[in-house]
């Protein structure tokens, strides 16, 4: 088995073209299944997959211990095998997770705003799902547990392709989820993983709007660029967050501190991770010190403007590109600016749109930072950190879109569905 | 001037490269400007823009009258030269959308479903603007003024590009806008109308993501297309509609009658006009020949399948592609089916998921119908003809959105805009 050209049931997919079409088609017509299933139905399904997957729970570890043996072989690093590797323990956590998405409210079939309008009519929006959703990610082999559960809980059909190093272990998750589906009556072809790693069939997959309806990929930026130049099928992307911590002249030094702190140092590799710290002139002398020395105990290298390297030793100079860099790592860029308006202006300029938040302790600034910051979340007095479906109460996310069409923010069962208007009438014509 | 390269001032729009980059610099200006402009600054210039297009009727009449002589040299069709003609009472139209547009609630800075979350902070979404809208539509000069109206009202900045037949005619509409937008104290580049009718203009519009948020196309199929294909910038499309009246073996045959006359015949030349018509076979015999005396009478030539061929005199056979046109004229496709399930299938199947309508006084088989039809508006007992902007309560709409992403079926100021998490927090951090 070589990377480029996995074996379907040991027989090589020659042709990806058509074997795209076969699974393109089939998502179609198990789309219109899964869209009017029952909410019991649904939830069967979940839970039987849970169940199976901590049933099989040696057979998923084989498989993956598979994977792992040939990610070795091909000098994957320490940390993606790491993060490739199915434990006893993430195996529990999948199961719980799509036990959780069992227990959250069906989105599909609500019907919100039912008015009656001047011509006698009754007009209304129901929440449906999409169709076929195609989904595109890398390496951890539980992102196959996490999204078909919230595809299928939207009533939508999807077509998965994982990252090729994990391809056995999510072969071998499949196997389950087809197995909770068939025991609550339903098509397999509601999930399907795709059996092949060649690239080609991700070139197929965003270029069948025939088939597919939205693709959302998830992984490094490379990736995400790729799929966006690439697809002819509406895109929900997740980039990357440059996000923002904004001291106001107005903060309260300790929530200062520890919002900052927070929001970088509580995990490094997060989208929401604190980038640039921005410190109004005025309590810079009063805050940075006690924040130098925090960031210093805990191994963040600090690279600051020419006014914070005066206020800290610690520190070393910023340049122009550290202001637009996803460092996902003990780094952080430091700036003090001199208004409110600059700290905007900087954010607006240099941040990408993700996750922004002000410590102040005035409700003008509050309001003001609120409504003119364009991001996908804008906080006052708490850490970036909470950018988060789970956070934001939404039960469980698929990825935090920085799209602003559709959904924007954390992407939870409501962002994978859309809106129909619902019109009553009693045989009312136009006049 | 010719049609190629229309002068700005008198001055030729050499480099259609760098005027677009200067126009999309203006607008991305603008558009933070406009967005956090208050209630109040927005209406102001709308109502001011209302009376200066009242107020320069003379002046808009004349421009209006060059583009009209121009195109008459041209030789465009009478049905253009129509729709191209400002008369007193268009022009009081537009004074009216846009006082209509001032009335309706402000959609930008709305916040809802502000939750404390059990972290302690508190999640909601704001409605803000999109940023910059690129606008491309054809012939009729007073979509000018609605999308200037709409758009504004809506937050967003606006690049405007109509119809090369009508240029003079839009620029005069632009000096009214520019001067009720300077009147109320904004910068005249939130609205902005194309000073070129260069094809080159509208491939760097849709292509510049950096100036433009989404591109909203309105005009034939062959505009739309293309715009979708070549745009790099999200788009919102307006597509054709099939749309169906399925006469279910439950159907009053009055209400029957009057809806599908009422769907095909109140206008032809709408998207929201009926192209076929599905009638059960247990009622064809008793309510199709009731139809096609009054389609006679009205002079609407039919097409149908071999049952109701038999049923019918008037009427042709209809070819396979006759279930896929939409005609846009007095023809009308009519088909016996079997079930109500080979209703919904034909729908699916043959439909564009614009506007459908079941005729039934059975409950079950409504609801069914509104859950399985996967169009933009599904409706029972109630005109197709009803699918409309102002009909549903929006109050006004800049077309109807075939597209399932972010805003579906009529589109009215909310479509417009977009949402962002808003978090209160008092100091939160992330354990």
């Amino acid at each position: 088995m070589n990377s480029q050209t996995i074996t379907k049931s040991d027989q090589k997919i020659s042709d990806i073209d058509s074997y795209m079409s076969s699974v393109g088609a089939k998502a179609r017509r198990a789309a219109r299944e899964i869209s009017a299933a029952s909410t019991e139905t649904k939830n069967r399904a979940l839970i039987v997959i849970a169940e199976s997957l901590l049933e099989t729970e040696d057979f998923l570890k084989s498989e993956n211990a598979k994977d792992i043996a040939q990610g070795r072989k091909n000098g994957l690093s320490q940390a993606l095998l790491d993060r490739l590797e199915l434990t006893s323990e993430r195996i529990s956590g999948m199961a719980e997770g799509l036990r959780q998405i069992a227990a959250l409210a069906d989105p599909v079939g609500e019907i919100t705003d039912l008015k009656y309008q001047p011509s006698g009519i009754q007009v209304g929006q129901m929440r449906v799902a999409f169709g076929v959703i195609g989904i595109i990610y890398e390496s951890r082999p539980n992102v196959t547990a996490d999204a078909a559960g919230l595809c299928l809980k939207s009533g939508n059909a999807c077509i998965l392709r994982g990252g090729s190093e994990a391809l056995l272990s999510n072969l071998a998750i499949a196997k389950c989820v087809h197995h909770g589906l068939i025991k609550a009556g339903l098509s397999p072809d509601v999930v399907q993983v795709l059996e092949t790693t060649d690239r080609n069939a991700v070139g197929r997959l965003i270029t069948m709007p025939e088939y597919v309806d939205i693709i959302v990929p998830r992984g490094g930026k490379g990736l995400i660029e790729r799929v966006s130049n690439e697809a002819t099928v509406p895109v929900i992307k997740h980039l990357d967050g440059i996000c923002h911590v904004y001291i106001d002249r107005f903060a309260d030094k300790e929530k200062a501190v520890n919002i900052a702190f927070n929001s970088k140092t509580q995990r490094y590799g997060t989208c929401n991770t604190m980038e640039t710290l921005l410190v109004h002139q005025q309590v810079a002398a009063l805050i940075l010190p006690v924040l130098g020395d925090l960031f210093k105990k805990e191994g963040v290298e600090l690279r600051g403007c020419a006014r914070s390297c005066e206020i800290l030793k610690a520190i070393s100079p910023a340049q122009d590109e550290d202001w637009e860099i996803e460092y996902l790592a003990p780094i952080l860029s430091i700036r003090v600016v001199e208004s409110f308006e600059q700290a905007i202006d900087h954010i607006e300029a240099h941040g990408s749109h993700h996750t922004d938040t002000i410590v102040t302790e005035n409700i003008t600034r509050a309001r003001d930072f609120i409504r003119q910051v364009d991001s996908s979340s804008v906080m006052v007095n708490a850490s970036t950190r909470f950018a988060d479906g789970f956070e934001y109460g939404l039960g469980a996310e698929i990825g935090i879109s920085t799209d602003k069409l559709h959904v924007r923010g954390p992407v939870g069962l409501e962002g994978l569905t859309t809106k129909k208007y619902v019109v009553f009438g009693d045989g009312h014509i136009r006049t």
